[in-house]
């Protein structure tokens, strides 16, 4: 029975960043070959990262990401690495225009090429939009073995080309993904991956991105699922790993003349040299998943860690008012980026609580992160006094001058501005347009408020029990909520309880559930009347934003497009 | 051979307002039947708006869809207009999902139903990500003769429910359309509705929405072309009309046998009354396309309005700095609201220059909207000094505390702030974000430079013409542009001369060019270098944004979505 030697390179590509990702390329594969493997099998559009959007459109991106994918060969082959079968997600694009690609490299040429079949155009997802849908089977005989390709949503789709394979006959099937980190799914993936295994009748190894790309997260979470879906190795989540596993599969069967009606088979034959003398790898080990909270917590992390370093920034700033949010926020900066990468800036106004001062004070020493206090009264009073205002517009002032504060620092000093709010006050619209809104990146904007309180807490156990200084001050976590951008402001004049609210944002946001649906649910009628209003009125909130920007609320995956102009109102009293 | 008198419903519709499109549904065959019309026909998604984006997905919208269409047959029987045959656009779901359907209406029922084939999902469409493509193929024999129905992008395809039509025969194709305008395109649409009636073998009766929505202006155009694409009838431009023309068509042929692949043939007979005793409906006319620049000022005083109307506001502000870019669009809101509901701000800093002052000042008077001046110098000092800013920061701030004072008017007096950004200084990233950015409609945000200058000049022209004070003060148009940021700044300085500038535009972001292509078109390297990378840089700005923040650079219907993070550049010298 042939054994294979498998590399599954879990790695963080940037999206545009050809030459990095070829170099990015390389690297795993001397790894790879350095652990003596046969095979190394790359993510779904690793050499222009995932996702590009309107790039793939363009003519110049697309012949230059063939042209980066043309140039693997030869730079494998002269680095002595052309025995090696590589497996690589590309964007290509051929008459009928882009294609989401793998190709097959061999000995210093492209063996075969894969277009993937099904384009997912929901939630995070508009393949549909960028790619057209292929129809190849190819099967690859290398060393005896049979290998197909396919790319990560076509295992999502019954039926489809893992179907067709076990039709012609497989004896492994490579996976190439760019799949999202989604919270709290369960093991949806892992499911799906052995359910589709014994759907091919074959093992099928399958390799994830890792790390953020604009508002997504890839957790990678490679795995290799023998053909009856046992999982044999599991890489962690969050990081860069190179998972590499023995496996002793059947091949040498007899070709099958089954030719699946819609689908292009290929059958080619690879030749390959014999194994070099090896000694057995070591256990690839099968990664457990991470407990809720770090897991989440990793994802954050990951996500602004890498939107500022692929953004080329090397720092970032944010208002510490003291409270949760931005507290939260910081701690996230600095293990995402290093305390000395992160720049906090004080601005109290009036109306800030001698607390506050102290909790933002507090933080910055737990944390070690520059600290600085810019009190905004004569910039306020500048605006108030000259346009004679009061009330909200007062209070928004206030929110506004610390935003153009921050962003001045960052025009000076080079920072990314780091927005704090949190997904339950974004979804009411309880903040300030161009005021706390502002920013480059908003960490937590998919984060509801009671998780923000669970995280924290969580982030301070575990510097405990690792005998650290928890970063988070207890009187942040501790006290009421307050904008306090007027006398004695609490959260809760204007909201309801937030364990109630995120309650009703989950089913009314995420779950898509309608006003009669809820109230069905048990829910108060005036509550969710309350609610639903808040959140329809925020969605308008758009108005005021600049013009054509559309923003999405979105749950570590999740997308939400409405039209800015929207009358319909899902409850009208 | 049987005449029919049709009636097409040229009409604005408002996303989400079901009550209000259902009513203007009403109105419309109220007026048709006035005019002793048998069929009135209404546009794609007349009953919900278009384009309704994630709200298609919602289960609460598409039941509160269809629950406005089940009330529309008796509520027209109600009103004595069951005889008329009403097709009417709607959004549909059923156990497949959301479909973007036709409902064909006679004495008070639903006779059939049609589900758009052909869903677009490039530009500006993702109908991909929120229908489902139908196959149904409905003939309604009405009155002897034989009616098919077809949406929008069913006839700019090729084959399809059109060449299906012709082979099971039709006496008349009744095309309901969401088809938004765009600039200089020629008579493509008429070139296509002729094409496309030659393929049906029959008429094609084309009604299409008129009004702003979003980023988006519909401007009607609606018509009828004969069997041969010669044109009967055309509807003025940018404006609601009833489209109401006699048409004699064959009829009483055998009902075909054929069954093209692929397509649910429903025949149907619907019972009509003979058609009163009715006098010659006058001529409707063929309206002329309007020249371009009267087409492109309706198309942007269409967009303002009704952004503004639909949005629920009724006033607007804008920054005036004496300079072509915020005279040119208070001009346009002046035509598209009056002068009472437009609010203009001078905020002079230490750089403005006299002239620029008086120019304000003059645009003011020309226009007679609301006119205050609020030096700025207070609060910029405010920040510069406390800040300690200078350079380019100290640039930024002055824009910011301008956008910030519009956004306390607004606040305080619940105007709309107007951003006054033109296409070329967004796309090279010569604005503010926070400053000059601020707004919530940007009405020129897709008007190239060049094209600011030739409309002032047009629209100045147009009032002499009349006999009317020209609204743009000729100073304003005939000076040098400047940003007035610092001393004697001119945007020469940082920018090449528009002319250039905006051809280059051209090439590289609306029609795609790369580099390489435009350096072979002739253009010198080092200009393309330069433009090039101010393009790419400022694709960057977006960065700071809110987060989530996609801005698309669109003209007149063209989308471009890239990617926040984008290390891809098209050139890198």
């Amino acid at each position: 029975m042939p054994q294979l030697r498998l590399a599954l390179a879990q790695v963080n590509a940037c999206v545009g960043d050809l030459a990095g990702n070829s170099r990015l390329v390389l690297e795993s594969c001397r790894r790879a070959a350095e652990e003596n493997a046969d095979i190394v099998l790359l993510p779904e559009m690793v050499l222009t990262g995932y996702p590009v959007e309107d790039l793939a459109l363009r003519e110049s991106f697309s012949t230059a990401s063939r042209r980066a994918l043309d140039a693997l060969p030869g730079a494998l082959a002269a680095a002595g690495l052309g025995e090696l079968l590589v497996v690589v997600g590309y964007l290509d694009a051929d008459e009928v225009g882009p294609r989401n690609a793998a190709a097959i490299i061999h000995r210093g040429a492209v063996v075969d090429r894969y277009h993937k079949h099904h384009l997912p155009n929901y939630g995070v997802f508009d393949e549909f939009r960028y790619f057209h849908a292929g129809d190849d089977l190819p099967v690859i005989r290398y060393r005896g073995v049979d290998l197909g390709v396919v790319i990560c949503e076509d295992i999502w789709q019954d039926g489809g080309p893992v179907a067709a394979y076990r039709e012609v006959g497989l004896d492994l099937l490579l996976c190439l993904n760019g799949s999202p980190y989604e919270r709290a799914k369960g093991d949806v993936r892992g499911e799906l991956v052995a359910t589709h295994a014994r759907e091919a009748a074959a093992p099928i190894a399958y390799v994830n991105l890792v790390g953020g790309q604009d508002e997504l997260v890839f957790d990678g979470d490679s795995m290799v699922v023998d053909a009856s879906g046992v999982v044999l190795a599991r890489a962690p989540q969050f990081v860069e790993h190179l998972l590499v596993i023995d496996l002793d599969l059947p091949g040498g069967r007899s070709p099958s003349d089954a030719r699946p009606a819609g689908f292009e088979v290929r059958r080619r034959t690879v030749e390959g040299v014999e194994a070099v003398e090896r000694g057995p790898v070591g256990d690839p080990g099968v990664a457990e998943p991470l407990p809720e909270e770090a897991e989440v917590w990793q994802a954050l992390v990951t996500g602004l860690g890498d939107y500022v370093r692929k953004n080329g920034f090397r720092s970032v700033i944010l208002g510490l008012s003291g409270g949760i949010d931005s507290a939260l926020v910081a701690a996230l900066a600095v293990d995402a980026l290093g305390a000395d990468a992160v720049y906090g800036v004080s601005m109290p106004s009036e109306y800030s609580s001698e607390h506050s001062r102290h909790d933002a004070a507090d933080l910055a020493e737990r944390t070690g992160l520059h600290y600085r206090v810019e009190p905004i009264a004569g910039m306020v009073t500048a605006f108030v006094d000259q346009l004679h205002l009061s009330g909200l517009a007062e209070e928004n002032m206030q929110a506004r001058c610390r935003g153009m504060a921050l962003m001045s620092l960052s025009n000076r000093d080079g920072h990314l501005v780091l927005a704090t709010g949190n997904k339950s006050e974004l979804a009411v619209g309880y903040s300030t347009i161009y005021g706390d809104a502002v920013g480059g990146f908003a960490p937590i904007k998919d984060v509801p408020k009671t998780l923000v309180w669970k995280l924290a807490r969580w982030r301070d156990e575990q510097a405990c029990k690792r005998g650290e200084t928890p970063p988070i001050p207890p009187s942040s976590i501790e006290k009421p909520p307050s904008a306090e951008l007027r006398p004695g402001q609490l959260d809760s004049d204007s909201l309801p309880d937030y364990a109630l609210l995120d309650d009703v944002l989950d089913d009314y946001v995420e779950s898509d559930r309608g006003f009669d649906d809820l109230v069905a649910a048990g829910f108060d009628p005036i509550v969710i009347e309350n609610i639903v209003r808040m959140v329809d009125r925020a969605e308008y909130k758009r108005r005021q934003y600049p013009p054509g920007t559309k923003i999405s609320l979105k749950a570590f995956g999740r997308d939400r497009r409405l039209p800015i102009t929207n009358s319909w109102r899902e409850h009208r009293p």
